[in-house]
């Protein structure tokens, strides 16, 4: 088995408690034989910043550029709201995104049975859901150019955001849709605003050429803000729906928060195949935020972080069988009655981050 | 009693047939001396266009332009989907908006009482939920230069959109939030994507500012996309909740969607007071859409678009007492257990569209 490398950055607030778990289980998975990672961790987002006035120093650019997969926790916390711009935590997240290329962040919205009525929607309408968010992570208005504030005297400001799209990155993270559609219910949406966005015409009409080479998956184009609507009249119409970086931004955690799991969901951002290896840089990292209101009490929710390594076994090391059994150890401990506070519930078990993380480990 | 102009503009769809309602009101009002109203009844969205080639004609704009308010159905339908994009109905309704500099969009999100039941999210989180969207209308990615599409060769294009706005846009639109929370549960939410955009940055810097000036108002900044999450985890956090064109569209349409009511739910987009007169531009409008797959059927629910002129009776007239009685209309004949199609309930009624216009005028 040859060395994989995993480099690891838990960032801020309850990131470092929620990585520990992940840390506990590739020690043991690494002392049983079953893998060979070797890790190395680095800081980033406000940890970052205080050591190096940078949201992510070069030397750890460099090491997850070199990394086989990068295990992000969260950044961001009130300690670091007025720091400039440039160097605020979340310039740390997108400089990765960027320049390791990872065009394709897949966000799984899963309804944990256990978890169903936690739910704010009827019970019905979300047991059982499943729907996996496509999201385009390196383009859109979050990187394109100009994007700036201009002061124009008088106490007038002007801001400018730039959305861009070209074709090229359309066609590519609509394929990566429609790929795992096939994998699943054989079902794409893609949400734009075309009726008031030249960018939603250019995704319109990509995305229907594309959907042309995949005859077999099912095809529908939905308004974004209609979109918005579906997911929370009836989110169970949705198999994957692919969309740009803000829309993806904004739906995903609508449909995230839907399932009442949200302290459980992993997400993927997946780059293009190297030409030579085949490999895909990757990052893998949880739903939600740094929560700083409950960093370092120790009742964290791991298990969005862990699903998230999971994510990395499955994606990254193709060890598809360890992910199955990961996946089905959470759902295990959830089925026996543990809950960390977040998911509280009467008659079940309210246990800590560690024992959370003990737990999964045990019943792996 | 001066003579007040009305401009109705039915559009597409179901527009027809909702805006007869209305129609059938104004003169049941003016019959009676309670109002004065002139109407004057012009083409918007696909009618137009097949009309006159135009999403809105001149004449119609100019008539627009002229009238005391207008009172808008919906636009749009697959019959105009490959019309070219300039053309398109929904260019007729942002023409409106812009050329009458309807800045500020009012969407009340309320959870009407006896419909509570509708909602997909558990009884207890909507029942008297009360959210007003101050959604900004006339700036940001919707109408900022360049937006367009072009040919790179070799089968690439490049879709650009702008997302631009000044100081003054911003704090216009955050005054109209505070002065109507200070009306209602003086609470104002901003939701932003500061973390990421540029105009983010601006709107939190000025909207911060503007709060100052309402010291009897609690003030929070939301990033946009959390907004989506606390919308559909706990939605009666929120009171005023103002925000820019597009984040906008689609927490509004969410919000609206959580109340099992959009069918119901009205809409104001007014302009800056004039500055001889006092009088703002103003049109109103329900959140819903042309909804072609039941339109001429004498089935859709007019109750949204009379709820909009009520919204007309209240901010363009100052018929405050008129209004009232109309909106209490709306609710009695909810209460007595009639129902539309879209809203039809086990053991209630169900009716047409005239039917429920004429209960409604009745009860008035
Ligand atoms: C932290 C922030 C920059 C980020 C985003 O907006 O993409 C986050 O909200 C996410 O969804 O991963
Ligand atoms: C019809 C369309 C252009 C419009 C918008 O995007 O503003 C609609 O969705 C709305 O919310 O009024």
């Amino acid at each position: 088995m040859a060395t994989q490398n995993l480099f690891l950055l838990p960032g801020d607030g309850i990131g470092t408690e929620i990585m520990a778990e992940v840390q506990k289980l590739i020690d043991w998975l690494n002392a049983n034989g079953k893998t060979d990672f070797a890790t190395d961790t680095g800081l980033v987002g406000g940890c970052a910043y205080d050591k190096h006035g940078a949201a992510i120093s070069e030397e750890d650019m460099a090491k997850a550029l070199k990394a086989d997969a990068v295990i992000f926790g969260a950044v961001g916390g009130p300690k670091w709201d007025n720091v400039p711009y440039e160097v605020r935590p979340e310039a740390g997240l997108l400089r990765l995104r960027k320049d390791l290329g990872l065009f394709a962040n897949l966000r799984p919205a899963i309804c944990y049975p256990a978890l169903a009525d936690a739910s704010s929607l009827k019970r019905e309408l979300v047991e059982g859901l499943d729907i996996l968010i496509v999201r385009e992570l390196t383009g859109g208005v979050y990187f394109g150019e100009p994007k700036e504030i201009t002061d124009l005297g008088n106490g007038q400001k002007r801001a400018v955001d730039t959305q861009v799209y070209e074709t090229y990155e359309i066609d590519r993270i609509a394929r990566v849709a429609f790929d795992l559609a096939g994998t699943r219910s054989k079902k794409v949406h893609m949400a734009d605003k075309k009726n008031v966005m030249k960018s939603g015409v250019l995704w319109s009409e990509v995305v229907a050429s594309v959907a042309k080479d995949f005859p077999a998956i099912k095809y529908e184009h939905i308004l974004a803000d209609n979109a918005a609507m579906q997911l929370v009249r009836n989110p169970k119409q949705f198999d994957v729906m692919v969309t740009d970086n803000l829309f993806g931004d904004i739906l995903s955690d609508a449909a995230a928060m839907l399932t009442g799991s949200l302290g459980m969901l992993p997400s993927a951002s997946l780059g293009a195949p190297d030409a030579a290896t085949g490999k895909r840089k990757a990052l893998y990292e949880p739903v939600h935020g740094s929560a700083p209101d409950i960093a370092g009490k120790g009742i964290a929710n791991p298990i969005a972080m862990i699903a998230s390594f999971a994510m990395a076994l499955r994606y990254s090391f193709n060890m598809i069988e360890l992910a199955d059994k990961l996946e089905a150890a959470i759902a295990g401990v959830l089925a026996d009655g543990l809950r960390t506070g977040d998911i509280a519930q009467d008659g079940k078990k309210t246990v800590g981050t560690e024992e959370m993380g003990a737990a999964i480990l045990a019943k792996l």
